[in-house]
């Protein structure tokens, strides 16, 4: 993989209390050979870091930003507003809505700025999106999706059979 | 109005096809004697101009800032990121779901980070709630915000009678 | 925190089942140099109470209104029927709905008496919006809220710095 | 009906705007040999007028009370804060949202103070429910809602003909 | 309460797993010094129970129904739809929508037919309102509902008195 | 299509002025050689008619049942209530939430008494749902809804060709 | 059950994680003396096995197929798309709105490719629904479908007895 | 832009209905300097068409394609399934519930298989965010982005000061 210690992405967290379910993006990245930053920054908050973050990140080298929050979600769209780097974004479960304030904070974006959702808690959507977006140029990460892919039709099929047993078992 | 004369309030607007639908609120806010300075920025197109602003909306005098948005609707909450001036939200029913998108987007802001609310296209409102913020500390604007209780209540007095004597008419 | 002892801020519950949720509103508060004062009053079980504070609040010193409620949550309209001070909202998530019913019934106030909503069950957003409201012409207390956006902010930095390196320290 | 003339309904519209929705349900409860009074109160405009008509309604006379509003719809509630009569609730479908915020602001009402909502827009139902509260203790309107429920069963009937030879006649 | 005794009432579930739910309905009737048979029909089961019932309601002495239901709540409007006395609905929170689904199946009846809706899960809001309609002819019921509506009003005065006392003793 | 001609399939009706939204239904079960009676019946206002043809549609020969309805739509599992034929329920899109409460109406039925619900105004797909039911034991039917299928893909074939051919042509 | 021994009927999950939903299905349609198979395929995961499954499900010798899934639930349309055999889809409540988004994504199939939707994780309707259709061809299913729903009604007369004495021996 | 010839994209409709909600898309994509071809395909109605292009896209030279669908639109999730490719997802607000509806199923995709969900009618967006995913890797794409962003900037800032021109001439 050292082919691709030049690709940077970028987690970027509205709180650290969203790390938990974002965690397997990470995990997925790696898995897809790609390292990345995980960061605590807030729309609201922190808007100069989010701001400051968003303008460099192209010269800093990131390829691509991943933004996760809850309720009314604005860190998504407002990394969108500083970079013209693809954001994806991750609405997150908080409050009493269960992510549908923060799933239409981040899908309903104005023309010309967009963000790319997922869905509610799809922290593992979003890493598999992320490996997508760099695989347009990196074969070797196209290569190791073709092989996600094909683990994942492993699996059900694997868990067909498994369930066609347990039935058959009883 | 003259003793107003250096209170200003901001109606910054995400689009200026929102106009139509905030104008009302200037106009209510010209019956309180507030003057209000409009304008039109971006969240996402020009959040330098929305962050530049917010940051100086204190030292440049203004009050409060009162802020529309439709869809994903940022804006209010851009700005309260950057001031600690009261920032009043009105959701624009832009898009297809008539402004509950922003609606969620506006009113569902995390702890710390305050947007006063409003309903829906409610720009008499967030003339009536800035008006009643800076009545707190100006007798005069306090003493017109009675006014216009008793003639919001004798209008509806006087649509009674006038609808009993359509009735009653018939 | 002398100068301000003439300012007060009322805390109107719906419910005393409220108060758990409401708490960090009155503490905030407190951390803003701002007294409260806590009243359990219903807009459907003493209808004339509400009425008897609401019209006397200004008189009676009050510089705004803080107003829980659940469900069909009438009580912060009732209250911002009978007065000219500034009434914020907060939906209060009981019942099935997330407090969904709440926040419609709180934000979607007619157009001339508006309520200021906050999120359901932002308690904390409404003592920053009490705050910002009376920080409009008490420097003392805007002096108090640019500390407290500080320290968010600061709050922010350290988790951020706090998850880095825990994610670094794996 | 010179029996009914002692039994007397109220129909209360949060804004004269409801009239046309609400003609119907005058219209109907005439048919039923029932007489009402219209009248304009504002939950949030005129409170005091719709506590003193809610608090001298049964001295007054009145049997039960309709009330129709929209969006954040406290007129019911706030008429049944005040009085043991039925309170039946109109949500009518003003804002964005085709009434479904009045819908929620009407139904979910706390435990102590109901208000029996009908739809959306349901002027004949709150008509229909008013002479089946009345019916309870009447036996002529009673009488005159078997003739109703029949009339409605043959205007289907009817219906069901004409579409059928309709059909057939093609 | 002898007086009384010709008075009676239907409680009629969907499912007897909503008797929980509704057994504070039963109680608070039963304050109120009305008799109620608590039925298990189903609208989609047995249906011609329920036409049964429906039918013979009037006949059978019952002055109002109280039907509630959860999902596709149709048992109220079935009720509605044989008889003219009054139908109480009370949506149920089964399923996975917290009752918003029974809330609409049960406020929203057609023309003609009307179920006099109460909040999801508003057991006591029933009872009331049946109260009440059976007190638009009963002034013993009347004046129950008076003590009733006071005891509500006490009530909350005492929490708020035991809540600042709660607070001024920290 | 003689050898059908002993196929029976009711639509039924909620109201008449379904019967625009429904007419391409009954257009679809002739293409595909089914015959159909169109009635209007209404689970609220009509309700024995509705019980006397549910009980009896087997006995006359309907092997299954479509039934149109709007608001809460309580037709579809009224039928299904009084027969064990296979009862497909159209959400129709009358009143102000644009059928949604008709869907849940529909949908959310309780165990051991379905509906097969499609999509709001879906008349052309109860029909096809209609005739893959009847072509379970019928080849004919079967035939003819391959050729149905087959001939949705080649209109999709036609326009893709015909929107590409318009394209170029610019 | 010997002569039903050739119905075949396929239960497919979009996730074995479905499996606990669903079994009650399985054991229904058992009752109903209607075998099944029970497989694990993914619209998403494993598309060529859909299809595949579902072009072939005819001449396999399936009748019908009941498919369940969550989120945006596209498996039981994957599979109507690929068949003119009956599909009904069980909308599965995995994520965080309940299944509510499940619930859309099956009911609201496209003009020409039905799939019939029943309630959010109910299993047991779509065993009914699928023994109905099977029933129109075949007199002993249909004849088992009406032993059950005499169970049912039964079911309900028992508990509303148990229900009554439980009361009455209070 | 002849160095970006061989960069092609695809824009797929799930029915031509969608054209004129999708050519600013097109046109859009054109600005920088991105060829793409436009086809109608349906996930319904021709499954095999749509397996065999997606498959086939990224040997086809495709680097991502742009899938627009209203109702339970599963074509973006389709596509998806076979592809490695990004996909985006444009909901589109046919039916009647204004692309809520397509807004879930195209945003809640499973673990494993995303797509990039855009607003509803989002057809700007699309090609804005496919712009930005191409520009990962062409600097002429990155380039024109920037300058795009720059015109949306550069646009707001004249309609701010053509509206202040307008209100000021007043």
């Amino acid at each position: 993989m050292q082919q691709l210690s030049s690709i940077k992405i970028a987690i970027v967290l509205g709180s650290d209390s969203d790390w938990p379910t974002m965690q397997p993006c990470r995990d997925l990245l790696g898995l897809f050979g790609l390292a990345c930053d995980v960061r605590v920054m807030s729309a609201h908050r922190t808007p100069e870091a989010v701001m400051e973050f968003s303008r460099t990140a192209h010269e800093n080298g990131y390829k691509l930003i991943i933004a996760a929050a809850g309720m009314a979600a604005a860190l998504p769209g407002a990394i969108a507003a500083h970079t013209i780097l693809p954001v994806i974004g991750v609405p997150i479960a908080s409050g009493t809505f269960g992510g549908f304030d923060a799933l239409l904070s981040i899908a309903q974006m104005p023309p010309g700025v967009p963000v790319a959702c997922v869905a509610v808690g799809g922290a593992k959507n979003a890493a598999v999106l992320a490996a997508q977006i760099i695989g347009t140029g990196e074969p070797d990460v196209a290569h190791k999706l073709q092989e996600y892919k094909s683990s994942l039709a492993a699996e059900v099929v694997r868990r067909d059979q498994s369930l066609q047993g347990q039935i058959a078992g009883k």
